[in-house]
């Protein structure tokens, strides 16, 4: 049985799965030698807490001791009250720093965060930072070293992002929902989408469905829509305009639904009215060689054989992809989408992988003037794959 | 005439005015003897150049050189194609890197901005960096500098910002833009809120309205509404839930409407069938005080006077507002909402209103089992000032 949370639980997790992610950090902690991991990325929070309020913009970290015991969520003294309603940690483990840390020009909200690991006893110990994790500023960590002049902080970016990459039973039921919730956005684009219609209002549509999600579970706000149209699909993160569409004209749309922060991408090309022959005949191939990776992703390839495999399908029909194919999904804020800084599909990448990994397999593929675009999100299971939102594989003609 | 860009143009704004906001950060860049600024904040590239990418997520920067030419727009390669399509900029000053600088664990993007300095010739000069900005990373900074060796990096964070505070005729046009669509919000939510909707189902139309916008224009993807209802009420940072409102319950719905990445904020509480009279009471006193508050700022008042007129008149009534009751807005992407981090209207600031500055002037109350939430943004006129989203000031009672 998967460790879902009860009903009414603050977060969307029981405790045992929150409880099996820190002993995973723990772990990699020990392998480093580190004795505290100041996780500052909003998806590490998440992950190891159920935070999940949108208050990256002030300093706030999950601090995450090797020793043991719970780990604290500091933050903004107001955003402590977030804390207390979206996390099962205990006042003890939630600590809340004035707002003159952050309205006072020598004060930093990572001077409190200093103050804490001192006050907790590991003023002398090797203190882990995520250095290339975007919620982390120089100035932030300038006051975490000042703060702690015994220790020694080394750059352990991405370190809970590795242990991120396998999801649990609880996690891809989750994802699950996200894709039923992708695809729903995706079936009202189709709908929406039509010559004379403004773009701001089929991506009206799209956003409502997003977040009205079923009527079994509501969605969340997601990472926006890419949804460039004609000559602009050659951009990857433009978005709508406020004209209105064009006949005859392509709109390349990457989303991602979204449910407790997990996230599935879906893309697929629409185009409004016949497409040209040209793009016909590139959708095929990509289609085709989508076919030829579905059959065959599964657990023991390497990621750079995932891309091998596509790469030499498309070159079969005369076209290429040389840069990544994909990479690893789940949680995303707008810090950071719903990329996990991990494994890629790409030439170069080792990783194995492993049962219960997620990938978004994103193609996107331009060819003299035409581009097609198409991705999907699938999880790695005991023998192959699962297609976690298997909307129609085709060039979807619309209006 | 408000330089306003020409249907069809790539940008929001004409080019003149592009080119006085660059003048007024060389200015400020003579000041501090900067002859580079490398501009990360995501509001700072759309403010400086139109780019409104959402492609934050790896590095880049607009790079401000004091003794004249265009600005730089450098990114990641496929970004690049989004700087053709959303800046004015010339083909010599979009400059995109290659993605090896994204997966290889020895390269960074900031390799190649160190490389784009140096070859402009830029390699001994005083650099500005904005070290608490939320998109410079620590490690980001040390391949800056690892690649500057001859320069002297200075942290000129929020060097650009104040330089946004004041507005020109055309930003005021598009932020009182931005105020229709963020009164339309709030009126949709009026509509959708109601015992046994789900707070999901009210999102999602309340999000429908803020991206359709009104005839004449479209909105953009906002910064998430907060809108807690019942006893979530207490926290500042979090959204809805799939669960039904409840009636006799508040809601405190904070929403910006975005218009060309142009914020304006608005915060009503919503109650649910008819409010107790302890609420009503704060509410009356809230509004009271706002009126005091609005009938006296202008030109010329401090910071930290409104703070202080708000607070006298609030503690006539019985209650006290120590925390800070707003800050200037504007420009806001989802790394760090519409504040510009810089003049808040609070004790200890002495920054003088000037004519053309925007605040949104944010009164959340508490007082014991109570929270009154009420927000407006005005700009700051010849003689007073400019309410942009002047929805109806009253404790709305829904259902």
């Amino acid at each position: 049985v998967p460790p879902v949370a009860d009903v009414g639980a603050k977060t969307p997790f029981a405790q045992a799965e929150y409880e099996r992610r820190l002993d995973g950090v723990r772990s990699s902690m020990e392998r480093r030698g580190i004795d505290v991991m100041v996780c500052t990325e909003p998806a590490n929070l998440a992950y190891l807490t159920g935070y999940d309020a949108w208050s990256w913009y002030t300093p706030q970290a999950v601090v995450v001791m090797r020793d043991g015991g719970e780990p604290v969520w500091i933050g903004r003294e107001q955003d402590a009250a977030c804390a207390r309603w979206c996390t099962n940690l205990s006042e003890d483990s939630i600590v809340g720093y004035p707002d003159e840390c952050i309205t006072d020009p020598e004060r930093h909200g990572m001077d409190a965060i200093a103050q804490l690991i001192v006050a907790r006893g590991h003023a002398r110990s090797t203190i882990g930072t995520e250095d290339d994790g975007i919620c982390l500023t120089p100035r932030g960590l300038r006051h975490l070293r000042d703060g702690l002049p015994d220790a020694r902080l080394i750059d352990a970016d991405r370190l809970v992002n590795w242990v991120r990459i396998v999801k649990s039973e609880a996690e891809l039921e989750v994802m699950r929902q996200a894709g039923q919730i992708a695809m729903a956005g995706m079936r009202t684009a189709v709908d929406s989408i039509a010559p004379g219609v403004r773009e701001c209002d089929a991506a009206a549509e799209i956003y409502r469905t997003l977040i009205a999600g079923t009527p079994e579970y509501g969605g969340e706000a997601p990472w926006r829509p890419t949804m460039p149209s004609g000559p602009r699909t050659t951009t990857p993160h433009l978005s709508w305009t406020d004209s209105p569409y064009e006949p005859g004209t392509p709109v390349n749309l990457e989303l991602g639904g979204c449910r407790h922060q997990y996230h599935v991408g879906l893309s697929r090309t629409l185009h409004l009215g016949p497409p040209p022959d040209a793009l016909r005949t590139l959708a095929e191939a990509t289609l085709q060689s989508f076919g030829e990776l579905l059959a065959r992703i599964g657990p023991g390839l390497r990621c750079e054989e995932v891309h091998q495999i596509f790469r030499e399908s498309v070159q079969g029909h005369g076209f290429d992809k040389a840069s990544r194919c994909g990479y690893s999904i789940g949680i995303g804020f707008p810090t950071g989408v719903w990329i996990e800084r991990t494994a890629s599909l790409m030439i170069g990448d080792s990783t194995v992988l492993e049962r219960n990994m997620t990938f978004h397999v994103v193609l996107g593929m331009w060819a003299r003037e035409q581009g097609f675009m198409f991705s999907e999100t699938v999880a790695i299971t005991d023998r192959g794959n699962e297609p976690l939102a298997p909307f129609d594989r085709e060039l979807l003609v619309v209006g």
